[in-house]
């Protein structure tokens, strides 16, 4: 399952691309509209791909490493937060509806057993949150494979029928275990790819860049291989996502990264089987100062930059629309012969 | 009529800030999307607006100055092009659709009489495209007045229902007036505004940077004058566009801005009544050069640079969807009080 990553399909590519040049525009007027366009007809294997049914994920676990104080929000209100979600009312919700995306919303370690609305909730609990990554391993070997399973299984059974899944994530203490990740992978320095998260000063960051250094010392990982950087420094969260973005490549879906918490899950998809990174797309760039790094290694250029920081597939689904834009130009437009319009 | 465009709401704009705190993120965390919301909520006086009916006007008008050999393509091109928008074969129409949005396709001076689809265009002639500015004005005082108010009545009559106004445009030629416009009103250099429009080579370019000298010199308009400037150096649709601009900010509507003619476009508006500017919104960075110098002088900062150079509203298409997402965020997610979420 693991082994089968197709290559981008390069007949339709290039029938995408001679489309494109065909089109009633002077050719390359739509910049990197048309690049998308191409790229994602590689992925899907179509010449004209649709993109009417687009999936976000918004995946939700817990972290031991919490009980150093990185986060300036109680763990409480992942679950919180999960119930929101579950309800409509985040922020993840409004833009999935903005682009007419159905918003899955996954439970894979939340440290709550009941909450609000969690029969609307997928719920593949690996534990209540990780191990504190700071004293040692985040969770055992077996859960790190594991958890890259639930994630593939999600895509397997929950969304078929997604012609483009946005990732998103939810996590109080998270962006410490996604430096940590980040800093293993990328060989960057644990102050270079730690940000402020969702609020914390001066004195916390710099405590904040200490607890990602000790994570790194009390139990290194192996930087090239995806599941032990997922077991030392990860996240449930964090290895779902890389395993919906794994599968999803696998179904030849493109995978749209949102900010620093899955471009941390990208990262360790690229290490599992680095072929994925042909089916992953930019969105925002984050204001954690990390996320630039991820890219950079993804080989990505993000969308834009809206000074976002909140995750939960946010910056994804603003992302969405402009890759539905695209392939909707693509397929829509007329050519100069259709239209006739002299070239 | 001209007298009377609103300030913002700040009231409605203060109820929006107030909200935006409450709502189930930490503050700030939706960074550039936040603070659109609260414009829009300005602009608008709601305190939660919605922009479930954009309109997209594309307007097109032939240029005199096609004589001097400053652009790739025919004139025919333009009014083929019409009938391209009218057939909904064009990237706008694409992009329209896109965003659920209505588009207006409007002819001020387009230089034929027949063409397939008129019949669904908006038909508002003021001529057989313009003179030719590198010997001579582009059009008469009493043209340059009219043709704004044509773009006013367009706003009157066809867009009512419009929570949201796109500028798009289509002209071929339309890059050196614009450049004309820019360097006229913000005192930049003709070089420094001067673009490759949509494809000329580096001989092209010298050549069409003299003639915007020429146009400048020839026929020197009050930069501190919309109307004289447009009369001087202007073209029809971009002297409609300043209208409809100043139409939807007098009736409370955002307008998005495009590319480098409808940046024009909103230089002119501004220089009629600059309270406009509070009703602009921008889209995408535009691959002209003198866009940049557009957008400084409005005080906008683009949304995103995509190096699209087509015009027609492509790029104020996609920027409406993000300006949806932000008002979708303000007005449906929850409060932390409705979600039980810790604050």
């Amino acid at each position: 399952m693991e082994d089968d990553i197709p290559p981008l399909d390069e007949a339709a590519m290039e029938a995408a691309r001679e489309r494109q040049a065909n089109l009633t525009k002077p050719p390359g007027s739509l910049g990197r509209l048309e690049a998308f366009s191409v790229q994602i007809a590689g992925m899907t294997g179509q010449e004209t791909p649709t993109l009417a049914d687009p999936v976000i994920t918004t995946v939700a676990g817990d972290h031991g490493v919490v009980a150093e104080g990185v986060s300036a929000f109680p763990q409480d209100v992942t679950a919180q937060m999960v119930s929101n979600f579950a309800n409509g009312g985040a922020a993840v919700n409004a833009l999935s509806r903005n682009v007419d995306a159905k918003n899955l919303i996954v439970d894979v370690g939340v440290a709550a057993d009941e909450y609000p609305g969690r029969d609307a909730v997928i719920v593949e609990k690996m534990g209540d949150g990780t191990d504190n990554i700071a004293t040692g391993a985040a969770m055992s070997a077996a859960q790190a494979r594991q958890v890259v399973e639930v994630g593939r299984g999600i895509v397997a059974t929950h969304a078929e029928e997604a012609d483009i899944i946005g990732l998103g994530d939810m996590g109080i203490g998270n962006t410490t275990p996604s430096a940590a990740i980040t800093a293993a992978i990328t060989g960057a320095d644990a102050e270079t790819v730690t940000g402020r998260g969702t609020g914390v000063d001066d004195e916390a960051f710099e405590w904040k860049v200490s607890i990602v250094r000790q994570a790194l010392e009390t139990d290194a990982p192996d930087p090239q291989d995806g599941y032990d950087v997922l077991r030392s420094v990860g996240g449930f969260e964090i290895g779902a996502l890389a395993g919906i973005a794994l599968e999803a490549a696998r179904r030849r879906i493109p995978v749209v990264v949102d900010g620093f918490i899955t471009g941390a899950g990208a990262l360790v998809a690229a290490r599992i089987d680095e072929r994925v990174t042909d089916y992953l797309l930019p969105s925002h760039s984050s204001v954690e100062t990390g996320h630039e790094i991820q890219y950079d290694e993804l080989g990505l250029k993000p969308l834009f930059d809206f000074d976002m920081r909140l995750g939960e597939g946010t910056g994804a689904a603003l992302g969405i629309s402009i890759y539905q834009g695209a392939c909707r130009t693509l397929e829509e437009m007329a050519t100069f012969e259709e239209a006739g319009v002299s070239n």
